[in-house]
């Protein structure tokens, strides 16, 4: 059977998720026809290795979506915004790791193992949530079908990779400056994460809340379709590289079982149950690193309330939280014929 | 005037929390007429400087006890069940950071700004809570004080001292060598702690609670002397040398003011506000350490629930959430007249 391959441009080919896109085409058997690598002025000539050829990384321009298919765009929202009507306009579809489109009623939002029907119809731009809501949604979903959900209290332990290739460089600058007794220097992210922690840097609203926490608020409930479901989250950086890990404390609106809970769970896509109670050995960020499942462990029946469940997860932030959130939509898409 | 002085002996003085004893004995002046060191019999005969004398150290025996007024002791559970009872029956009054009595009911359980009033009809042994619960009390106390706290949701992010001074060693040559690319080795810690988290390896009850959480349920149940209280936490070791941080969400069983709460909470005994919204500088454990308060910040109306408080605070685990407070006990109980 002749498989029907597709032009593939990577928007933001540099950074660590465009690096992880191109591991993904590959790992995964992507039909790639052709593959454009785009990415900021500074970069262009530069070539990264794809598939044993080495691909020349160009400058965007109007011209640079001729006859691509579909477009991952992965270099920020300003990028984005600027460029994917026009990449539309050409005949491409446009899935997009900002969050520059994610709140916009006429662009889905999707998780592909939650909300795949979201994409039906799409108009060309596609959202890839954030990560730490995509990492939440694959374990909360199951759940929320099984009862509704009143209401989440989460709190993050978030790599450095969100910030990005260089906050990783610097997280390993400033843990070799402070063994030698330096001092650390903090230029990507706001203060030394060496051996440290903060709440996440993002932007931060009239109530307090910063972007980050608003996103999982905000994202979880149109990938639901749920606007009624509560969310507050503390978002919390942590000196750890690429996975990110939550701890999730879910009512729900009655009593449930926490043995169905837990045995929907075992078997709900994307995730993969990490529970051996005799040597306490639950999700941690260096067994998901690299993973494409979301780990979850450590699922409690609350003690302080009746209708609450505890649960641990951890996910590769690159991965799962990004990249392959990011190849999977663009595989339904395919799959669906809707591309 | 002329100060009474103290006999005091700490017991378990070549550990983390012994050495920070020591330093604090001298820097707060405390009344010392003699010190007496006293360890495990591998550390017989090694000495410690204090207050510019070498002291040397003992290994613990009956007589150890003989003329002591004040025992700290910081050896764990086991050495504090065997010694306790011998030191109080030669007159000492035991501080006792360990987890050996503080459930008993005749043993108060102590955080000087919360309940110094439950020294008043001690028996000779006194206990330090854990240090997640003073650190959390501190900041809870307060807002209780002005509304019931009918349920509490808390997540820490804990360092290493907790383990002890051989953990923190551990984490420095674990981050050194994956550093250089070679394999960490965990020894002390069950899994590798460099550039990872995982939850706290306490042992396990059978609901799936370790005892470190159930710390935080019934030492504050006990210190606030309001059984009512519902707490559920999740406990996590993070790569971080020697604050814990949590964040912390409360549930009052009624409306409360937002307003009122950070007022009570900036003039808190044992807290400072650290709060800079224009700059979101916040509690960071790189600053908690080696401070005396515990600082709390980013107070926030949870928006998912109206009589629900969100609030993040770092604490020196080593210094409030151990030595000092022991420390601190042992002031009250000479102001009091209590020895």
């Amino acid at each position: 059977m002749h498989r029907k391959k597709y032009n593939v441009a990577i928007l933001g080919a540099t950074g660590a998720v465009g690096s992880e896109l191109m591991s993904l085409l590959i790992e995964r058997d992507f039909p790639v026809a052709d593959l454009k690598l785009l990415a900021s002025p500074k970069s262009t000539g530069k070539t990264l290795s794809f598939n044993g050829q080495d691909l020349v990384i160009a400058p965007v321009t109007p011209e640079s979506f001729n006859g691509i298919d579909i477009v991952l765009a992965s270099a920020g929202a300003s990028v984005s915004k600027e460029w994917a009507a026009i990449a539309v306009s050409k005949g491409a579809v446009v899935i997009d790791n900002s969050s520059a489109f994610r709140q916009d009623p006429k662009v889905p939002l999707v998780v592909p193992e939650v909300n795949p029907q979201a994409l039906d119809h799409h108009q060309g731009i596609i959202a890839n949530p954030n990560c730490t809501t995509i990492l939440m949604n694959l374990a909360v979903y199951p759940l929320h079908k099984m009862k509704p959900v009143k209401r989440i209290v989460a709190a993050t332990y978030q790599s450095v990779s969100g910030a990005g290739a260089r906050a990783m460089d610097e997280l390993i600058e400033q843990s070799q400056a402070i063994l030698n007794n330096q001092e650390p220097k903090a230029e990507i992210l706001p203060y030394p994460i060496g051996f440290n922690l903060f709440l996440h840097n993002s932007p931060m609203d009239d109530q307090g809340y910063c972007a980050e926490e608003m996103k999982m608020v905000n994202e979880t409930r149109k990938i639901f379709d749920y606007p009624d479901i509560q969310i507050t989250a503390t978002c919390v950086r942590v000196p750890v590289l690429r996975a990110h890990s939550e701890a999730i404390n879910i009512e729900f609106s009655e009593p449930f079982s926490i043995v169905t809970a837990k045995e929907l769970l075992s078997k709900a896509p994307g995730v993969e149950l990490i529970e051996d109670w005799s040597r306490q050995y639950f999700p941690m960020p260096i067994a998901a690193s690299g993973k494409d499942n979301v780990l979850v462990g450590r699922i409690r029946q609350d003690i302080s309330h009746p209708n609450c469940i505890e649960l641990w997860l951890c996910g590769d932030q690159i991965r799962k939280g990004a990249a392959l959130n990011a190849v999977q939509i663009a595989e339904v898409l395919i799959d669906r014929n809707l591309i």
